[in-house]
């Protein structure tokens, strides 16, 4: 279970063996913090903030700090000047000849994983742009850890912008790779995505539940009727409950409460008041006396001050234990430290999707993606996987959006008609007859056709329903 | 005289004793500063710059390199981001929890005292406001001390921008509690405040003598006639000489002119020429020289480049002596070394005055007090110390800024009529028979009426007059 | 050759054989990066760039870090600050106590020889303006040592904006120092300024060839024949060589192809296309199979990504050398080690011209001098070398910039008239008669008069001339 030498860039780079054997590493460095400073003696971390986070950062460099090693840090204007005019791969390689480990938060989705191709050394994602912040659920998942003993079965109820909130997305699916059950509860109109929710179902084995309330939520309510329910597939005990149980399962509380920042500027001015407010009435009934009270922070009104002193309130907690877990990583990766044998085996956890193959002039959609900024398009390839065929889904390898392109076409020119090229709608039944190693993806007609395909007669039928309208 | 967990607020959070102790160790720093690495290795200091103040920052951190420990630092754009939309509370309890000691400079008065009662580690305040900049003056007092063996007896005149300058409001305040006489010699326009003057004979036991020149200042002279004059009231034997030997002991010199930065847009266009330079004419007299000419840098035009070669320049040395001392400062704090016992007792050498006990929505007037500022409020409890009868005074507990209340009340109704709430004007004689346990104060007369009293008959008959006319 | 306590401001600071010491120790810093760390401890590096330039803060603070050392940094915003109002040698005598040794990047030209002199600790020049970058040149030579293991000899061809790159200049001087030959190929307006082309001739023992080319350059091809082709004068072997060698000669290759970056907005417009883009194509013939391919970084579109793979590419092992070589530097500055005796001896390279003792009003005329700046003025008395008579050229001490003044006249009131004081044109028979020791000088008419002096009768009869007409 050798982690030296290896990235995280998201969280799945990691097993749930690796994982466990980091906190208990962890563990060993919270108890002797003041003893660690000879691990990583004579060694660097390059600390590059191309976007402020002061906390992440200072936490980052206290940690290497703590192991006895040197930091040399660029941030806000300075990281900017870095990335003047140069490619990422060429900073990359620069700092990767100066440093031992890369820690990076940069605004550009898959910037991370740029940097971990180039560096020659262990890079660690620090949050690139709405994708990933592994080190956060890191964090989360080790105070769960600690105050619960397992993260198997544990009820999880995640709280507020379930939107745009990356911290959140990570964690729940971290949580439902480790058999915890999560209960969803959106501020309005910051429901989680429905990416998230296949990604949970589909790949972390996950069966959802969703209540729909007749009526109105009842204001200043845990958790409303019209709430999201996933729970481990396997054992199916769970999702096996009929749908009344949900409100029955609720009274036995929930074991923590994941409390994310609510953006006023998202809130619709008339549904601010309808929001509850985390605070000790709300947390008063004696189901929730053993429910622990998580944020990522910084928090803004969505938490009550007067929880501070409550002992279930975490959220201090998680920040001071992001010191240890983040020292435990890079001893890891750096190979000062191994981590002993925990659970199932080593590696990462991503699902072998089939990669797409050809070069179809195809970019990824997603306009924060690193591969299709300009100055990145020189020398990054765009890379897919197919994640899906009905509906056709593709996943940038980057930046992991998840696309529908609209057009397909085969690469053996299908039913023996190898004269034309001949491209069809994503949604049609030829499609589906397409093999995924002869798939070729358009993102509209126009691409297709300044590709040198024409379009299928049901497409060429629209075509000339509008030239006669 | 454990010195080991304190905080550095304000300099009275520090006994003479203790700072002589201080002293002391910051000469064993001086004489083996490149053998002390061994003392704080592992640790780690956060030096959190909300304000630029590069050189401060600089002689910290050095400081602490020197101590063999690490440095996280935050300073400019990234300290804004830091605390962008989240209280100081959790900003210094998610920072304490990274680092073993804090440095904080903040532009709010009073900040780093919710920083030392939120962080759970040693707090060093580096200048908050207008408030407080405790190191300097250890490092110019301790400038003082090796070149002239003791502060008590030294006659120092402070020179320059007397009414901006905290650095010289709390030097003056030290000086005044180590037994030394200081002459005041301000700018025009840029006299020691009123409040200061209180500080300095209420708290400090200085004797001030006031010398009012009947005609026009001489120009290039040291110290004109209207100098302010403090010496220390016990033994009274300067402060019992008549008027006219303070010419005569002039001419015995100065041990120190400290000369501090006249910012030209607080002169008016008219006083610039009349100011004299500090530089070698004005100290070529017999009796200047063993006056050492001291100033806290960056200087502008009011100390000429000529007296850098001259022996009693202290100017670089002052800024050299910042690093043994704040490494002095920063072992002690964290019980790394021990301080030797010097001198009186162990403690704070604030004054204690009475708080003020109720909350009558008092709030502090300072708009740059923290305890006012809106994301502050949530959590803040205005706390103040009641210093004064006549006038009425009271002292905010955050900034130590005094005012005078307009009006006020007494808990307990007086004289015997319970069953009205009555408010008096703070000078009235109504308002020097409440008990100082009893007070209710109030900024205005609204303010009171908001809290359901009435106006006495003195106030309502005034109410009437103004109706009539 | 004790290097303990210098500085290096321009690389003529030091001698070949110190560079060549030097290099040794970098090989040894090199073999066992990981192992230094005791040598620096309890060192402090500061670390200030008052302009950004990330990449070379990084490698010179990774170098201080790998040595053990700590390093107290401030850029950017913050380094604005530490120098606002107040003087380049206030800062430097004020960081100059807080640490052992200075990096400093600035602005102005010149600054960091008055940093060096007022510091009171070795300085090191990471850029400052237009003048110099000592290191990035060390950097340069480094990595051609070790892939050629020699540098005498060397042909080296220098490639783009070669007007207003000082890291070339730089490059090209020391290239002729160390005995190579270098070749001149400017992007279109992108020569060699004529200062340079002087000092390569001059001071440093080269022997210029011009090749203009008649007609138009051939696109793609390496070196046109309008090239530049400087050689070492002694021996005189190459220099000797008839002009219809040249193209053979270059037939036998390049030993290096040192390529910068070529700012689009410094091209013409209908240049842009007609610049050949370093790239396999460019490099395929047989006679460039040896040679390196070396850029300074960062590259924007001057050198292909596909040459990133190419074993003839240096510029990744450049930026990587980067930090052994400074990690040597500062070592041997700091006197920690001892650089092994090498070739020839020690000390500066400069050459030794005469000083211009006498002020006569005259400032230097390169606007970006520290030398002129206002807050500099108050004390930096202007200095300069006289580096020729014919035409008269002075050269300013701080920024190094070579100028021809207009006007001069004697100290001695030559021809035995010592009643009148006379200025003459520079370029006058006069002139040449004034003893450099005598010399005054004069940058305008308006100038001399100013200082009392009269126009000779040429000059004069100019002038009525002009009231004639």
């Amino acid at each position: 279970m050798a982690l030296a030498n290896r990235d995280l860039v998201t969280i799945d780079d990691m097993s749930n063996g690796e994982i466990e054997a980091l906190f208990s590493l962890a563990d060993d460095m919270s108890a002797s913090m003041g003893q660690q400073f000879g691990l990583c003696r004579g060694k660097v971390l390059a600390s590059l903030f191309f976007e402020p986070s002061t906390r992440t950062r200072l936490s980052f460099e206290a940690a290497m700090h703590r192991l006895g090693g040197g930091v040399i840090s660029a941030f806000d204007a300075g990281a900017t000047s870095l990335a003047k005019g140069e490619t990422i791969a060429d900073m990359a390689r620069v700092v990767g000849s100066y440093a031992d480990i890369i820690v990076i938060r940069h605004p550009w989705e898959g910037a991370a994983r740029v940097v971990a191709d180039y560096a020659g050394v262990p890079v660690i994602n620090a949050g690139d742009g709405g994708h990933e912040h592994p080190t956060q659920t890191l964090c989360d998942l080790y105070t769960l850890k600690k105050e619960k003993q397992t993260l198997k079965g544990l009820k999880i109820a995640l709280w507020g912008d379930l939107k745009y909130g990356r911290t959140v997305h990570s964690l729940a699916c971290a949580l439902a790779r480790f058999g915890a059950t999560i209960l969803f509860r959106p501020g309005p109109g910051l429901e989680l995505p429905e990416h998230v929710v296949r990604k949970l179902t589909t790949e972390y084995g996950g069966e959802l539940r969703r209540y729909e309330s007749p009526g109105q939520q009842e204001e200043g309510q845990l958790l409303p009727l019209d709430a999201m329910y996933v729970t481990p597939s396997s054992p199916h005990q769970l999702a096996m409950m009929p749908d009344v149980s949900f409100q029955v399962e609720l009274k036995t509380g929930v074991d923590a409460l994941y409390v994310t920042r609510l953006q006023k500027e998202r809130l619709a001015a008339t549904d601010k008041p309808s929001y509850p407010v985390v605070n000790k009435k709300l947390l008063k009934g004696k189901e929730y006396e053993r429910t622990l009270v998580m944020h990522p922070l910084p928090r803004v009104d969505e938490l009550a001050q007067e929880m501070d002193g409550d002992p279930r309130s975490m959220y201090f907690k998680q920040a001071e234990r992001g010191v240890p877990v983040r020292m435990a990583l890079m001893a890891l990766l750096l190979g000062v430290r191994e981590a002993g044998q925990v659970g199932e085996g080593a590696g990462s956890r991503k699902p072998a999707y089939p990669p797409y193959r050809h070069d179809s002039g195809l970019r990824c959609p997603n306009q924060r993606c690193v591969s299709v900024q300009e100055s990145e398009t020189k020398y990054l390839k765009p890379e897919f996987l197919v994640v899906a065929l009905e509906p056709l889904t593709l996943r940038c390898a980057y930046c992991e959006h998840d696309f529908h392109p609209g057009y397909v076409a085969s690469t053996e020119w299908h039913e023996g008609r190898t004269d034309t090229r001949i491209y069809h709608r994503a949604s049609s039944q030829w499609a589906r007859k397409i093999k995924p190693e002869n798939l070729l993806v358009f993102a509209s007609e126009k691409e297709a056709e300044a590709r040198g395909f024409k379009p299928d007669h049901l497409i060429g039928a629209a075509y000339r329903q509008v030239d006669q309208d």
